[in-house]
């Protein structure tokens, strides 16, 4: 892998960073932030012990915590990238270490449900500025984040009313350090727009995935022989990891069900157009959807290759 | 791309073989038979003056008839690789002119509809071997076959009872040559597989994609930029020929309702699961959705690479 980060930064950012939890998210942050000379120094807390000492073996952190309370002294940053339940939980348990003027962040694919949990327990003397970077893979843990995730993705910002302006840019200077874009909206806003392009595709994959195999008609053996048709698409997305997800719908409940209503009006149509022939609407419906693709390629958020550019069978 | 098809064979497997519809497959299927030596003479036909031009420009057939008809005199191996709708006219074009031991087949995603089309209107002097190679990418049209496109992949042989054995083999050799693994089922229960295995999980994909577009709340531009989250894997399948798939959905009814009335109970059970906040059902269900994607990828249908193998941001 070549990599195209561009230069490091020539003073860092911040002092200390803390980040706690070190799964794909975050141990992708440590890497970059370190690449990019985002922070003197790094620390980093999980909870779990066997993350803890597979990260000091990669040695992708400069200091690894016992716990988050203990990383969370002295940080001029502190990034939650646990799941979104557990957001509130580790905001109380470093908010009495915090020191004036830190800056406490997370990555949490929920915005509205986080600032609740959160906002109301850290110290006055701390700012919140919420993020979401939209980027990710199907794989979980430390051996699974690389410093290019965030590179060409859309980081969004979701800062209460009233949060400091200059912490606002220091997340944002951080995040485009990262490698990322920064759009700044409301936590409303985000949990809709996240509903649509992220939490529903995810429940939907999900859900399909678990429909093929309680068949009794068709074998999981056929399912997995036959799946190139297109089944395999889904796999990849209902492999994704099942707290964070559980996470994410209990927390974005209302915009969710609000989607997930729509796409099923309109499943709805579809299922009667089948059922009575209409292959007018049918062929409409598919006509137009090839546009947001080509959008979405433009964008660079998706490669133009077939198959996503998978290797063909044959291919070295 | 490194040519790992293997030898090509020492004797052609037929003489003639003709070709119906230079699209995706049909021209994956012209390039592979040459590579593979698996007929002496390659005929192509199309009912678009445009492809037949591209099809003599590439020069992927030895000949490109005027009509079907024309290119099915003395062919020994016909196979339609046209929309699922339009079998039965084309069988009907070439009945006439069929020679006495020639062989009909297809390679439509629907196998009932299309042995209840073609059957009935061929001569008796000619055998009718319904095939269905598992296999494909969202692009259409005679640039984008490739010869490689069913190795590795399953075909799905649907013969009608009473069909004569030696026709039969021929067309395993047939697809067995183009490197494809050979499975023979009944056409209800193939209808019935693919159902779950693709037909449905492109319903889906289209109708999340039509969902999204329609929203007032969200903005194209946001869907397009956050569309990492998930949703542009949908959009890969969303891309897919809206002619192919009308026919698809009308010519497989039955299954397609049966299988998409499952997946909207199963559906609506977790939408319940999100309304009430029970984490465990959503848990439960999402951790053992991984084992089908571990199968895929075991058999050599899927990469295990996270993100379908993209190149991340910075590879070369």
């Amino acid at each position: 892998m070549t990599d195209r980060l561009g230069s490091p930064l020539a003073e860092p950012l911040f002092d200390r960073l803390l980040i706690v939890g070190l799964g794909l998210i975050g141990s992708s942050m440590a890497r970059a932030a370190r690449s990019m000379n985002l922070a003197r120094t790094i620390v980093a807390a999980d909870a779990s012990p066997a993350v803890r000492a597979r990260v000091a073996e990669l040695g992708i952190a400069d200091v690894v915590a016992d716990d988050a309370a203990a990383g969370a002294r002295d940080a001029d940053l502190v990034v939650l990238c646990v799941p979104v339940g557990a957001c509130g939980a580790v905001a109380a348990e470093i908010a009495p270490v915090l020191k004036p003027g830190a800056i406490v962040s997370d990555v949490g694919s929920v915005k509205g449900s986080v600032v609740a949990q959160v906002q109301p327990v850290l110290p006055d003397h701390a700012h919140f500025v919420p993020a979401h970077p939209v980027a990710g893979t199907e794989q979980s843990g430390p051996d699974a984040g690389f410093a290019t995730l965030f590179q060409n993705r859309w980081s969004i910002l979701t800062p209460p009313e009233g949060t400091d302006p200059q912490a606002i840019e220091r997340v944002r200077a951080f995040w485009e350090g990262l490698g990322s874009n920064v759009e700044v909206m409301t936590p409303t806003h985000h949990d809709l727009v996240l509903a649509i392009t992220s939490h529903v595709p995810h429940l939907i994959a999900y859900c399909i995935v678990a429909t093929a195999e309680d068949l009794e008609q068709v074998t999981e053996q056929e399912v997995v022989k036959y799946s190139a048709g297109g089944f395999r698409d889904f796999t990849r997305i209902a492999a994704s990891d099942p707290t964070m997800w559980r996470d994410v719908f209990l927390n974005n409940k209302d915009a969710v069900l609000e989607m997930l209503g729509r796409f099923n009006e309109d499943l709805s149509a579809l299922q009667r157009a089948i059922r009575w022939g209409d292959g007018e609407t049918l062929f409409n419906l598919f006509a137009r959807t090839r546009t947001i693709r080509r959008g979405i390629i433009d964008l660079g958020q998706e490669t133009a290759e077939p198959d996503f550019g998978r290797r063909k069978p044959g291919e070295a």
